[in-house]
Parts: structure tokens; C-alpha cells; sequence
């Protein structure tokens, strides 16, 4: 392990945290919030910065950097990022729990949504912005905006690249990192200014639409209105933003290929097909079982659609309480929060991709008992899966349904319920936010103690991350062996 | 695909069936029940022997019989003997409901015990027999003991045996299946029989030591009592009860090893030691979380080991109604429900070894994410997890995950809120019988509709099955080619 090196890039890592506060600033000056308003962030700025400033500050004269450093960085940036980003909320007073404010923060950076908050209303402007541009940040992944600004440092920057974007990789990894990364934000970002520009014109207010249009870039979720979207009760804001979250769920290669115009690859992407089928197919399947709850077709529609894009895109907006919904409808809610959204996109999730994979591996394995000696290779996006590739999606769900359970354990200590307990680890494991019951879209997650929320914290940063990150840096093995 | 060898074989497993029932026309003679009581037993026999007649009496010229053969066999069989073993209770009025008697006989074929009747102790004595003879047929597989009774009538009898006998294989298939399978026969009625002894040594009621031992050694669960166990109120039948059922889920090869005197075999088996193992820790864990709800250790202790003892091996006798017990305590119990026994036991379950293997995996992974380069092998039972075993395991948890979420969105249909739904499918697909909620120990599945409780009664027996026997039945690819 080369600790100097990590701490290196950490280091840049907080300068950039550092940098981000300052938007939060001018927010402050534009709102006229003062002192009050600006010192907790001035404050964070510089005991951030400063900490980047004390853990390395000069670039060691050994650069190697490998998997393991990669996995390690990753890790211990978001949980850095978590905390220094609580920092304003601690400062400020606003979350005096210090458990609370990293929860907070973690469910922003790892774009889950879900919320300690029972008065979010009662915020400053400064905050409420920090708050959502935190979403913002943790969609497209911080070391990946590093990896677009920072002038090259090192020679890791694949396996930074493969530890935080998510999902698994079926396209060729590409050579020039750095460029395709500074693409791909240039793309976020355009895309995130058009759903600002049509959030306003839609009539919501300039501040509400940069709030929103975070949340939705980020598939995060938080709103600056204790009623999410359902405040706004407007058509057309509630199609722009179901179809934004839709199109914000989609693997972002999809858009550099548009961008450089290869359309072919958007039409033979099997991923996203399976992605749409899964978004029509539950809207069809809810829109059936709720009809009898609504008295227009219109009404009707609206609010499921809006309900399963918010859903598989793990974002986690809502304009109707899905909790009073019939059982079924809940539990085609829960399976979409497993899916997440498709791989390389700033959605949660198991992602899209790997749950084609675990359907196609079941009808694989009952042809495979038919008939033992044809055995016919897994075909995905048109290729074969190689041994490789289809052990480490098995290995994922093992993994994942481990540590779900464990979770799951943990959370009980301190759930109302069983529905409360499952639904908040899937809720927040999957980057959601909002699960049933307790947890679901009209409650939050005030009520759990602080190993719960300490751990529920961990839980978002770890399904952001896809697991391993976490689990490597939390092994002794990494710290064995200098 | 050779039906008329399966035809052939199936005839034979329906006569086995119509001898099976004759013991339960001495019950009827035994308790004076008369015509009532006779007829309906006469009638069952001869419909399934008249049905096996017909089916295939003559053996066929081509007796080819392969995997695929044994799988559709076995999933044939079993749909049969839920079929006409449900006969009974639909002729004597005792279950009105073709579904429902279905219903009650897979469950208790499957050794599952979950239930649809609310009056239990209005059944005949002859009925109530039956009903549980059924776990004791089911928990050792008919068709082993059709190997282990019949003269050889075909080359298929590895394919049979796999299919039937649960849980994966680590030591080598023996080659004399038949005299094994008489061997472990006998070891199970003989325990069986020392059960029975047990129970009626304690105090408990001939008849009544008889049904909770075949539901014990079956682990199923069927009681002729609506308290279940708690209504003997006795120290000494809840241990002996709680101890017999943790032996009958361990994996039989071991008992066929004492028969031999092979205890080397047994103080190495790995899988003994991590099922042992989850019984302490539950029982420690959950004593912790509910010692507020007894005044005495003694009361504490002997009702949670019974509780981890019953739903570990999947039986589900109820002494305490755990749906009251704490949030934490439910989770670690529906854990367990989905740990199992042991593999080649007669509980259901994911089964503890691939349980390890998936621990085992996940941890390994770890280390393969901290050092690449050393990939060391998984050992399960001192030996190196080949390719294939490995890639079976891990397919086996996406195809149950798969079938899971397809069944719990079924039931979710007639479900009256989540938990219910999926602690029933838990509870079926386990084979253990009580869930939480309305299927709780207190509850039954009696509220749901047809739709329901029909696929529930296919999970029960694919959950008995390991899922393939059944899916390789339902696919069209089966049926295609001759």
C-alpha cells in the first residue's frame, strides 16, 4: 500500500471539496444571509483545505498506484468528502448532531436523498444550495472531476476510474482518461443547465430549479420543499423532471456516443432496452393495481410515471405517497429499487445490466438441466460473457446480499417494523432515499438511533460505491503489509 | 425427452403413493371412524393406483434415462402426490376446496407445515394421520425410497437421486445407490421410531407422539394441535423436540458415516460446524434481545432455543408466537429461515453450506481486491471449490433471487401489507410454515386467494426441489424435441 501517495491525491481531493463550498458563498451574499450565513461555509473552507494542506502536500518520489490504492482513495475520499462536507450543517447549527450532519452529507454526496431533516423548509438559501450542488458532485463522482481538472499526477488513473464509476464495464476501457472525463462533465453539466432553464420556465422559482435540477442530475433526490415535487402540483414540471430522471439513468457512454455522433450504439444498446421494458412495463403493471385511487386517466398516469422514474432512477422525488399504494404496487416499487438505473449513469442500484445478466444466467441454467451437453454462451450486447466477466456479477449478488443482510441486522435494532428496517437499507443501499412505512415518502429517517444512522451512512456510501471500495479499505489485510 | 420411461416410473410412484395411505385406513379402524373415516381412504387408493395403472404399466423398450428424464420425473412426481394426496381431504368433506387440499398436501409432502385450515383439531383421526404421514414420506424423498424399495427398473437412478436429494454435493456420489438409500431409510425410521418413544415417555399422547415425530423427522411441522407444542407445556418435550429437529437437519451422509463408524468424518465435517455454529449465535443474539419478555432464564432459554431450533431446520413448531418477539429478533430468525439445514438433510432452506461457500466467497473477494495478483482458493470441507461447484452456487442464488421476486410480486397480489407477502413467500419457498404477521405462528394461510395459494403451493414443493426439477418441467424447450 502506498499511503503517501493516497494521502497525495487526498489531499487534492479536499482542495477541490474546498473549491466547491465556494458557490455556496456567493449564495449567502445573493440572499443577504450575513455573517451568519457565510461564516459556517468560510469556516469549512479553510479547515478543509487546511487538512488537505497538513495530509500531503508534496508529491512522493514513489507515484506506484495500483487497484488497491485506487479502491483505497475512493473510499476514504467520499468518507473525507462526507465529513467535510457535514461541516457547514454542524457549524451553522442547523444538524447540531454531529451522526446526523455526516448522514446528511453522505446521503448527498452518494446521491441517495434520503433525509434526518423534519423542517427542511426552515434552511438558509446557503445551505439548501450546498445541500443539492452535493448531488450534483457525487453523480458523475468526484475523483472523475479530478481526474477531468487535475493535471496528471500519476499513473492510476484507470483504476480510480474503474473504482467509482459504476457498474460493469462491456465497452472498451478507454485509452485517454482524461479527456473522456472532461467530456462526459461537459455533457453533465449541459444537460443539467437545459433542466434548470426548463424547470424556470416551467415557472418554478430560479433557486427551486437549481435545487431540483441537481437532485435530478444526480438521481439524489433532495428537495427544498418538505412536499418534494408534489408542492409544485404542475404538469408539465412533473413530466420534465420524470423524463429528466429517466434520461439521467441512462450510461453516460450512451451520450458520448451522440456527442460524437455514433448512433448505431445507441440503437443496438441491449441495456438500454431492458431499461425502458422494465420503466414500461411497471408503469403498465401500477397504473392497474392504483386506478381505483384516482379519478382522471391523466392524474393517474402522471403520478406513476413520475413514481417509476423516480424510482428505478434511484432519485427518489415524489408527488404521490407511494406508501398508501396496494402491496403489489410496493413490491414492483421495491424490485425497481434493486434495479437502479443502467451502469455508467449517476443512478444506484444493481444496475440494469447485471440484473439482464441474472435473468438471462437463470434461462441459461434451465436450458443448460434440459439439454447438459449444449451449453450455449450468455450472449449480452451482443457478446458472449466471458468466465470473468459472468463470475463477477455472481460474486456481486453474493456480496451484495451479504452485506444487505448484515445491514438489515444492524437497522433492526432500531426499526419500528420489519418493513421499516428492509425498506431503509434497500432505500438507502440502493441510493434511493425514500423506502415504506416509517422511512417511506412522507417520513424520514430522524428516528433512528446513531449507530443506524452511523451505519445507514456507510450503507449510502457503500452503494454508491459498489461495495468493494469500502470492504477493502475496512480490511485488515490492506494495512498488513507496508 | 423419454415419456413413456417416465410415464413407466411414475406408475410405480403412484402405487408407492396408494400403499402409503393404507396405514391411515388402520388409523380409521383403530378410532372406530367407521365408513366415514374408510371411505374416503378407500376411494384415494384406488383412484391413484387405478391412475398409476393407466399411466404406464408395461415397461417401455428404450429405457434411456438422463438428467433431464430424472428432473421431469421428480417434479411430475411430486405435483402427483400433492395431487392425490390430497384426495383424502377433498373426499371426506375435511377440505372442501380443491385448491386448498392441494394447498395443504404439498405443504406437507414439501415438509413445509404452513397450513390453510383453522380448525385443525376437528379432523379425523385417520386425517389428521395422513396429513402428517406426508412429511415423513416427503422429508426423506419418495422417490429414494422408491430406489431403495423397487427392483432396479432403469440406469437413471444417479439422475433421480440428485434431483430429489437437496443441496449441493461435496463428497463422492456412491456408487451402490440403492442398498444406501435402504441404509439411510432405515436410519430415519429408526430415529423416527426413537422419537415417537421419547415423546410418549414424556407424557405426551400415542397418537399425538406420532404425528409431531413425523414432523419432526420430516421437518415439517404439522401439528394436530391448534396451540401447536406450546399446548404440552413441557420442559421435556420442547428439548426433546428442539434437539431431535437440529439432528434431523444435519446431512444424513453423516448418520450413514456413524453406521459405518466413521468419526473422522464427522469431527471434520466443516458444514456441522458453521450450522452449529448459527444455531449458538442466533440463540445468544436473540436470548439478549428478548430476555425483557421473561421473568425466568430457564422460560427464556427453552423457548428461544426451540424457536432457532424450528425455524433453522426449517420445521416450524411454534412453543413462543416470535411475531411479538423485538424487530431484531424476527430479522435474525427470517435469516435463518433462509440459512436452512444441512445439505442432504431433510430441511429446506438455501442450505448452510452454500450459505458458507457465499461467506466464504464474499471475504475472498476482498482479498482478491486487495492483492490481484494472489488468488488463493475458496476451501469448503478442506478441499479447493472447483469451477463448476463454484459456479453453481452462485447460480443457484440468482435463479432462487429470481424466482423469489417473481413469486413475492404474485403474492403481493392477495397480501394484506409487505411483510406478510414476503414472509410467506419466505416461509413457503423455505419450507418452514409460519412467517410473521397474518402468516405468523398464530396465523395461517387461509386469507389468501386461489390465484395465490396455488403458486404457493408450487413454491413449497420447488422450494423442496431446488427450483430446477420444476422450471426444467415448465419449459417449453422440455417438450420440444420427441
Amino acid at each position: 500500500m502506498n499511503g503517501k501517495m493516497v494521502g497525495y491525491v487526498l489531499s487534492r481531493i479536499l482542495f477541490i471539496n474546498a473549491l466547491l463550498m465556494i458557490p455556496a458563498l456567493l449564495v449567502a451574499l445573493i440572499y443577504k444571509e450575513g455573517w451568519q450565513g457565510l461564516s459556517p461555509f468560510l469556516l469549512s473552507i479553510g479547515i478543509t483545505g487546511g487538512c488537505g494542506f497538513l495530509i500531503g502536500f508534496r508529491k512522493p518520489s514513489n507515484t506506484d498506484f495500483f487497484a488497491r490504492e485506487g479502491l483505497v482513495l475512493v473510499a476514504l475520499s467520499w468518507i473525507a468528502l462526507s465529513f467535510f462536507g457535514s461541516l457547514p450543517f454542524l457549524l451553522s447549527g442547523a444538524i447540531p448532531n454531529p451522526i446526523d450532519a455526516f448522514f446528511e452529507t453522505a446521503s448527498g454526496f452518494s446521491t441517495t436523498g434520503a433525509s434526518i431533516l423534519t423542517n427542511i423548509e426552515s434552511l438558509s438559501h446557503s445551505l439548501l444550495w450546498w445541500r443539492s450542488f452535493t448531488h450534483l458532485i457525487g453523480g458523475m463522482g468526484v475523483l472523475v472531476l479530478a481526474l477531468a481538472v487535475m493535471p496528471k499526477i500519476e499513473s492510476g488513473d484507470v483504476f480510480i476510474m474503474r473504482a467509482e464509476v459504476p457498474g460493469p464495464t462491456f465497452g472498451k476501457v478507454r485509452t485517454k482518461l482524461r479527456s473522456s472525463a472532461r467530456i462526459l462533465y461537459v455533457i453533465y453539466l449541459s444537460m443539467t443547465a437545459v433542466l434548470v432553464l426548463l424547470l424556470a420556465l416551467g415557472g418554478m422559482p430560479l433557486f427551486d430549479s437549481f435545487i431540483h435540477a441537481f437532485g435530478t442530475a444526480g438521481t439524489g433526490g433532495f428537495s427544498n420543499k418538505a412536499a418534494s415535487i408534489a408542492y409544485y402540483n404542475s404538469t408539465y414540471i412533473d413530466y420534465v423532471l420524470a423524463i429528466s430522471m429517466i434520461l439521467f439513468g441512462i450510461n453516460f457512454n450512451l451520450y458520448y456516443a451522440l456527442f460524437f455522433m455514433r448512433m448505431k450504439n445507441i440503437l443496438k444498446n441491449e441495456e438500454l432496452r431492458w431499461y425502458l421494458g422494465f420503466i414500461a412495463f411497471a408503469v403498465l403493471l401500477i397504473c392497474l393495481n392504483v386506478r381505483h385511487l384516482y379519478s382522471s386517466i391523466d392524474l393517474l398516469v402522471r403520478d406513476v410515471f413520475f413514481t417509476v422514474a423516480t424510482i428505478i432512477t434511484t432519485t427518489g422525488y415524489a408527488t404521490a405517497n407511494f406508501d398508501v399504494w396496494p402491496v403489489f404496487s410496493k413490491v414492483i416499487l421495491l424490485f425497481l429499487m434493486f434495479v437502479g438505473g443502467m451502469a455508467g449513469s449517476t443512478a444506484g442500484g444493481i444496475k440494469v445490466s447485471r440484473i439482464a445478466i441474472y435473468i438471462k444466467t437463470t434461462i441459461q441454467e434451465i436450458r443448460v438441466n434440459v439439454s447438459p451437453n449444449r451449453r450455449l454462451p450468455i450472449l449480452f450486447e451482443g457478446k458472449s460473457i466471458g468466465p470473468v466477466l459472468s463470475r463477477q456479477t455472481s460474486v456481486y449478488l453474493i456480496t451484495y446480499t451479504f452485506m444487505f443482510v448484515i445491514f438489515l441486522i444492524i437497522t433492526s435494532l432500531s426499526a419500528p417494523n420489519f418493513t421499516t428496517a428492509f425498506t431503509a437499507v434497500a432505500a438507502t443501499f440502493n441510493n434511493i432515499g425514500p423506502g415504506l412505512d416509517a422511512v417511506g415518502p412522507a417520513g424520514n429517517y430522524a428516528g433512528f438511533n446513531n449507530l443506524t444512522k452511523f451505519s445507514l451512512s456507510l450503507v449510502m456510501i457503500m452503494g454508491r460505491l459498489e461495495i468493494f471500495p469500502i470492504l477493502v479499505l475496512l480490511s485488515p489485510r490492506t494495512w498488513r503489509r507496508g
